[in-house]
């Protein structure tokens, strides 16, 4: 029988899976044609027909971490501050799946740092995460629920916060249930909330 | 002529100097016996002498990098708060040597998270940072130059607003300059200052 265009994509869809399988357990240092064979319960062979070089299964593997993380369910927050509270949270390795990604991301920053042109991605990325909460923190002080000063400053360290908090929840997570991140998190939004305007002399 | 002691020492020198740079200019996923070799002007089979085996190469970096870490020159800070902010600020890429030794511990991650061994190491790690740190803010909490609320507490969330920030700052060096770190840092105390206890209802 011949292959349809759907066993084709559902096999493409079995090699992405153990794509993601192979980095949440090992990451990009051990990402290897191999490994996702393995995972496939494939040959290496058949695997070169999808990558024929390990950087086409690297960029497989980014364009991977792209899309889910733009298809991960987002918490719905209301207006202001509520909106802040929702989209940092959204970061933070609540769940199984935010775990996998989470550990995926930061093992992806080694490979980043190491290619001028991915590393301006990255950096890209990431400003325009910032670009986003910078408009849902400035919202916020428009309602009064944080003090006057410079948006951006604002974004730019709570999106600190919360990438440092996913690095030590990752590696600590009994001492860093999902219970406490959002203490965490709440601690420091307290904070932003009572603290004297971003760009005031202090 | 027999090779001195002075001679061995000054090689592993020489040897240790190449993979420091090879670290700080491609992380842990571009460390290979290769690319150390190159660095250093020499033939692998020179280096498979030092390193029998790439988890030799990876276990001498990783010791590297925490004997480097903790050779770093630390700021003085006075007491209180004052201790807390150098603490802080030393963990920054404020100096070209800091951007090295971040860039290499961000790395550095991806390795330490695929291997349980090493990941409860780093989390015991960061756990002794935390703990450092958490003695610093009870004492600023004495002087009160903090508001009361569980010390450990403030310190997780201090340590978690300092990683994120390197993480940001390699990757986006301009928009991340030393003279900004700092600013986001101050912003970020100010806000504990500010901030209602850590463990009140909010």
């Amino acid at each position: 029988m011949p292959r349809t265009k759907g066993d084709h994509e559902a096999r493409r869809r079995d090699v992405s899976e153990a794509v993601w399988r192979v980095l949440a357990a090992h990451g990009f240092g051990g990402l290897t044609l191999r490994a996702v064979a393995a995972e496939l319960g494939a040959s290496t062979g058949l695997l070169t027909h999808y990558f024929p070089a390990k950087r086409d299964l690297v960029a497989h593997a980014l364009d991977l971490l792209d899309r889910r993380s733009a298809a991960r369910p987002r918490r719905a927050g209301g207006p202001g501050l509520a909106a802040v509270r929702a989209a940092l949270l959204g970061v933070l390795p609540l769940t199984a799946e935010a775990t996998d990604s989470n550990r995926i991301w930061v093992s992806s920053w080694d490979t980043a740092l190491a290619d001028p042109g991915l590393s301006e991605e990255y950096a890209r990325k990431y400003a325009r995460s910032r670009d986003k909460l910078c408009a849902l923190v400035a919202t916020a002080q428009e309602r009064g629920e944080l003090p006057a000063g410079d948006p951006a400053r604002i974004a730019a360290g709570a999106q600190s916060f919360v990438l440092g908090l996913v690095v030590q929840a990752l590696f600590a997570p009994a001492a860093f249930s999902p219970q406490h991140q959002v203490e965490l998190l709440d601690d420091y939004l307290a904070g932003l909330a009572a603290g004297p305007s971003a760009d005031s002399p202090n």
